[in-house]
């Protein structure tokens, strides 16, 4: 058994343009590392977000704490809260923001199906 | 983007030997359903567990929220609470209880490595 952290004092804040008051807690090694998925939490701050950009792989984000709009290629904002998954296929544009902060995990990797 | 739940509403209460007291919300379909990794929310009751046994494939569990004891072929129980991840390899005997409750997501997939 390996121990290893993912609260918000594991977490790193990358400098990427989509990235928009995120910081990320990885849970896995990632795709570039030839994991066959990667997981994080992904910890979104009030008023931030993750811009409109396409999945490269299939992806399902999960809200654990917090609310926000997500949304698929129509760009029309759904709302989401704690306890709402979403399903974004290869190829999909998608973006999801938040007004009062959110925490999700993102899930990644080619095959990956949504539940149902 | 294809929404679905993965809250307490949608969980589901196996008849399973090896579990006590859990419910469990998929977030992907199954390694059954040739799934590369599955992933979901389980929520362990007060007093309850997941019984020892052997990991058929590299496991990741990360305690979203309450706390816990987790051991791996060892037998000893290690304190978990929430932002604590542990991994257990394949075939490594593991188990995992808690007393006062305990809600975790479960990643299971060949292949999948921990982060660090």
């Amino acid at each position: 058994v390996k121990r290893f952290r993912f609260g918000e004092d594991a977490a790193f804040a990358p400098r990427e343009d989509l990235l928009d008051g995120v910081t990320i807690a990885p849970l896995t090694r990632s795709l570039s590392d030839d994991a066959p998925v990667q997981a994080a939490v992904f910890r979104i701050a009030a008023g931030g977000g993750i811009k409109r950009h396409e999945a490269s792989v299939p992806q399902v984000l999960a809200v654990l704490e917090g609310s926000g709009l997500a949304s698929g290629s129509d760009g029309i904002g759904e709302p989401i809260a704690t306890g709402d998954a979403v399903y974004w296929a290869a190829g999909e544009e998608h973006e999801t923001t938040t007004a009062t902060g959110l925490t999700a995990l993102v899930l990644e990797g080619l095959g990956l199906q949504p539940f149902g």
